[in-house]
């Protein structure tokens, strides 16, 4: 498992004074950043440098307590599954002991030029199956 | 069933050239505004009037072609299941002819300034009631 | 001069209840798009076809009245200088009767490959210099 | 003089593929709620506690060079003003060596049930004074 905390940020409120619930998947994508700074060049690297990404192909949600300006999430990444070319990364979001969001995330790693499926790097597989903890 | 023509925004697009799968659920709650566009007031006057609104507590999500700038996507709105105090809003996006993305979202009808859910207006209930066609 | 109306949306507000002062940037951009709408493929077929752009180099804004969720604000768009590679978009905002923003953006023609200025193609220059209203 | 790390995120490039200029925005607000964060409670303190908030009347922003997805911008806050009711923010974010932005971000403390502005509390003037660098 991977932590991250991440404070809510003054314009991730809606109208509802609560943030709006689009925002959770902007946090699922920063966990899954931060699972990958681990690698060289991180995230971005892969990105930018090799053209390859991870487009998400399904995602679950269910939100059970809301979050508002002034709280900070405690966002635990672990990672559900892993294929020879997909990933299902899989997110806690707690707002003090209470959790607030989770998320199911089915990603397929892809080649950017393309946006055709690829086979992993090996790093990006070591580090999947790493926090490999099956629901 | 509602439709929405909603092209897609310069700034939508993320580092993979593609827009941002958050952007999506973005997406969902503008045609859920316009499918309540009909009410007197439509959705502003339910959040800012009543302070009546719909957070989510589920959402699925599947993508299965990207969209870029330049391109409209079609939204489809139609409703797959009404409760007492909750519904399920399903959405189609078509980018040209090819499906882009499909939502499935549950909101639960609640008081904003409890954050408790309640039972739903007469005309919100009759304007989903409408539009149910289960999937 | 140029109009848009466009409501504001639900995400758009801020913990302080008003519209995040960030949100006009986009707004203003929304407004250049739509000044173009008029060209061939509008401007999603400059910067996507011919890959041209116009970064801002400059930005001046003024507030003067806040806007909710529910607002509609009335964009106009003026063209405050053109130069041969570079022009000045002037966007006034009102909430009804109400001056909200004010913005000055001064905007270099460029080819997006190379992030270096360039000629302006001649429909381009054309549409600016039919609006053009010195402050 | 206040310094902040911020990585550009994922989702902040546009279609032209380098940061959308109206994210430099959102950094400035990052940098004033840094600035303000050695408050007791910090700037969320302030807004969701006291409610009181720093709503934006002037901003100018100029902007000399583009920053992409995997950039770090260094962003040092200096205060060029203060007033009793009113404070010039300056940010200057840089993109490794290079300026990437400069904003000058005039705000007036304002009681948010009212809009109306107000004396600024002792620890607000405070913190201002002390990073008070005219330019």
């Amino acid at each position: 498992m991977v932590l991250l905390e991440r404070p809510i940020k003054f314009e991730e409120v809606d109208a509802a004074g609560i943030v709006f619930f689009g925002r959770f998947v902007t946090y699922a994508h920063e966990a899954m950043e931060h699972f990958f700074s681990t690698l060289e060049g991180g995230y971005a690297g892969l990105i930018m440098g090799q053209r390859l990404g991870f487009p998400a192909v399904h995602l679950e949600m269910s939100f059970s307590a809301p979050a508002r300006y002034g709280d900070t999430l405690r966002i635990e990444t672990r990672i559900a599954r892993v294929g020879n070319r997909s990933a299902v990364l899989w997110y806690r979001m707690f707002n003090g002991d209470t959790l607030s969001a989770e998320i199911k995330h089915t990603v397929v790693i892809s080649d950017l030029r393309t946006l055709t499926s690829c086979d992993m790097p090996a790093d990006v597989r070591a580090r999947l199956v790493a926090h490999l903890e099956p629901a």
